[in-house]
């Protein structure tokens, strides 16, 4: 099962492919999409569109997760950032990707087991569970590959409920 | 010169099209695009993207016209609603639509001449500048208008500026 996790933003939208086989994710590719600030937003936005809808069909993956609400208390940020994850989703939505999205509290809990956890102690969870040589940059690459997880223990779970136990 | 004003939202997209001859302005269709609330928020995205995409292909505006700041202090609304302004304003961008932005200030300033005016009175300003028999409905259409007639006075003001001087 191929999980895809997506961290949206207008400036860089992180993302990161994960393989889950049994309760194993290996990491398969992981990355961002930048745009550039001298742009018009249309054509950023446009732009992020593009480059998702290309993930998708490269990829193929079998869930997007994304995070469900932005806690920022800025208005302004959340505006935009709801932008770019709206054409994120259109592009999710095209590919026929179903869409799965999970509170930062969630991914906190799915990935270090603790809720309050800090934005470090999250990236350096990734690194670990994920086996990497190094945390990924910038860290909304970070950010998407945590979301993944979540995504991936969330759907071991639904997959232990349904199956009655933990198969191997 | 043909100006689209969008007001943007889930539920409820509200537009308005002008035609504007001179300094003359004048409705040539308004409405509003609807969503379910029970439909996935990918899929009422993309009802909102594909009716976009209709309506700038049926009206081919020159010009479209969309607020530039969310005021509203719910971050979770403003995230809601720039989901659909994002998908919004790709579709205007895929159509090769340039798109303006006004503050809702500036649209008041526009509509009522005066920033502070309440909702009603820019509505009922829509109403009696564009020779309607009745304030449009709902509010989003009336808004939507009212975006479009900013963007109007706004280009007149432009070519006033050009040409150093009113022309009949």
């Amino acid at each position: 099962m191929k999980i895809m996790g997506i961290d949206p933003g207008i400036a860089i939208v992180g993302y990161g492919v994960l393989h889950r086989q049994g309760n194993r994710l290996r990491a398969v590719e992981y990355g961002s999409i930048q745009t550039e600030a001298g742009l018009a937003t249309a054509t950023r936005l446009k732009q992020i569109y593009d480059a998702c809808g290309e993930l998708f069909q490269k990829y193929r993956p079998d869930v997007v997760a994304i995070e469900k609400l932005f806690f920022n208390r800025n208005v302004t940020t959340a505006f935009t950032v709801g932008q770019a994850r709206g054409v994120i989703m259109l592009a999710a939505e095209e590919a026929g990707v179903p869409i799965t999205e999970y509170t930062p509290l969630q991914v906190k809990m799915a990935v270090v087991g603790y809720g309050q956890a800090e934005k470090r102690q999250v990236q350096e969870m990734v690194r670990m569970l994920l086996s990497l040589p190094e945390t990924p940059k910038p860290d909304d690459v970070a950010d998407a590959l945590a979301i993944a997880i979540c995504e991936g223990h969330s759907s071991t779970w639904v997959n232990r409920l349904k199956q009655g136990g933990w198969k191997r």
